[in-house]
């Protein structure tokens, strides 16, 4: 209930800063916990093969945050020729402890990228793109080691870093089960790429949700099935639907459209839904949507450095004699 | 995220008991944290003046919370036609914080049975049926005493306790604005009366819900309007509508139809819904809710009585030198 006179405002918008820095305050408790046990801090290295200028820039801003919070990061500008040899290099060298890879290396050749991603070693994958972690995470699998459950599978950073921050707006409800948290949301996911949309569509149904992952092919909707009995997600395609069908009933609504002049129409949101644009385009109409949602989060680019950041320390800790169960939960 | 084999249930049952622990605790500490400021412990006054089992078994149940918990608790049987002398003279003794009258006394005559409620003194109303607290409620004011507010108006119990349970159960979302925090929650409460249903659909509208408020003569929507700029809900008639039209899109689904055969249609809820019951008789029918429903409160009873006792103690420090804002947020 509002006090007295006040109206509290319509929506709260909500930071991805805010996000990440609780997320990075944890990171750097994990890290304190084993100082002393350890000589040397977290290296992650940055394999920079093309000319992107957005690439270069998304190394730099990883570059600050790293250094802000006592990583080492070290930018690696290679011919995209010789990067497999450097990727190969850098698996065998104890001092790394992560690796990333700005993409695409191959424009048109998605299939040589994807080589790429897997010649990258499983100890070192913070981004979640080896094959074993992308099965896992489909698969709703969260170890790498079942039955003992010690080591974690990764998951990609992007799609986690949508799953924290909808952890942190309570739309994940903590009284309900583990891997049942978003029993009971609809979920729309604008974007269905390999790399975010469509992992991001599966985890969300993989811990209870009803999602519609919507891209300009059409509308998918993926579920734990009636009564979320499934172990994982199955998928369904919905013939005939669009955004008109999807959006009215829509609790989340995620948009990743990387474009400039997409918006999401404002009008078939819902009154009081949460929306959260992770495309760096603004998928969402500013001052409308202030108008019609409860939150809005603008950008998650900050969290996903963040959660890139807490992946590396996961797999710092997979290194004998850490356990990293002994750290996160 | 599941672990690797077990899928958690789909339906988590939340019993009465277990939220009103925690209120019952709360109150607790608020009464020992004015131990030795004050020489005796809240009383309350209970009048019962028909001959309803129900009501002697509701009061022996009181009684029971009441000394488990350190109120002391007084039944007074009286003669309907001596009720309005005694609850006179209860107004008048400084012994007795707060008063409970057990209805109907006479049934047939609602009205006098209102002008029975407006005889206990505001100070005393421990169920929140005064006009002033009922006015209060209904206009979103939260205090007897603005601008100061230091003096907390009381809300009826049974529909405070129903709120008090949507926080527990986190549908309150705490990262909103307080008074908004229901913001985008569909919720359908099957129940008008002035006691418990009408009291409650406003309460919920209230926080920023959109309501549908049901019984036999039809649907009516409680909101705040669009983007709940309104400081208070407003009512407007569904035409035509019924449960198929409110319980598919409803988050929440609250039932309070005091009859034994009645029973929410399950087939019309929705996947992951929260169901909770308020009426005496089981609404939903439990093993196949248990198949639909992300969380089940089957009764809330138990809550209500924590409810009272907490509405006691805010009656009880509303006496000098206490400040019930000191004690309660």
């Amino acid at each position: 209930m509002a006090s007295n006179n006040e109206v509290p405002k319509t929506c709260k918008v909500i930071m991805a800063d805010t996000i990440a820095k609780g997320l990075l305050a944890e990171v750097k408790d994990t890290l304190n916990k084993i100082q002393g046990d350890v000589d040397r801090r977290p290296k992650l290295a940055a394999f920079l093969a093309n000319d992107d200028p957005a690439a270069l820039k998304y190394a730099e801003w990883s570059q600050k945050t790293c250094q802000e919070n006592d990583f080492d990061f070290e930018l690696r500008q290679v011919d995209k020729e010789e990067l497999e040899e450097k990727i190969t290099e850098a698996n065998q060298d104890d001092c790394v402890d992560g690796m990333i890879v700005y993409y695409p290396i191959f424009p048109g050749n998605p299939t040589h990228d994807k080589y790429i991603q897997e010649t990258v070693s499983l100890q070192k994958d913070v981004e979640g793109l080896c094959h074993k972690h992308l099965y896992n995470m489909y698969h709703n699998v969260r170890f790498l080691d079942p039955p003992h459950n010690l080591k974690k599978s990764i998951l990609p950073c992007t799609p986690l870093a949508v799953v924290k921050i909808l952890e942190y707006l309570q739309i994940y409800n903590p009284i309900l089960a583990y891997g049942n948290r978003l029993y009971g949301k609809t979920i729309t996911v604008i974007n269905r790429s390999e790399v975010n949309g469509r992992p991001l569509a599966a985890l969300l149904a993989n811990d209870g949700a009803t999602v519609y992952s919507v891209d300009i092919t059409g509308v998918q909707l993926f579920t734990r099935g009636q009564g979320i009995k499934q172990p994982r997600h199955q998928v369904r395609d919905k013939e005939g639907w669009g955004l008109e069908q999807c959006l009215p009933h829509s609790d989340v609504i995620i948009g990743g459209v990387p474009s400039e002049n997409y918006k999401v129409p404002t009008e078939l949101i819902r009154e009081g839904a949460v929306c959260i644009n992770f495309s760096s385009f603004r998928n969402f109409d500013g001052p409308a949507i202030k108008e019609k949602a409860s939150i809005y989060v603008p950008s998650v680019g900050k969290v996903t450095i963040a959660v890139l950041l807490r992946n590396l320390v996961v797999c710092f800790l997979l290194v004998p004699p850490f356990s990293p169960d002994i750290y996160f939960n």
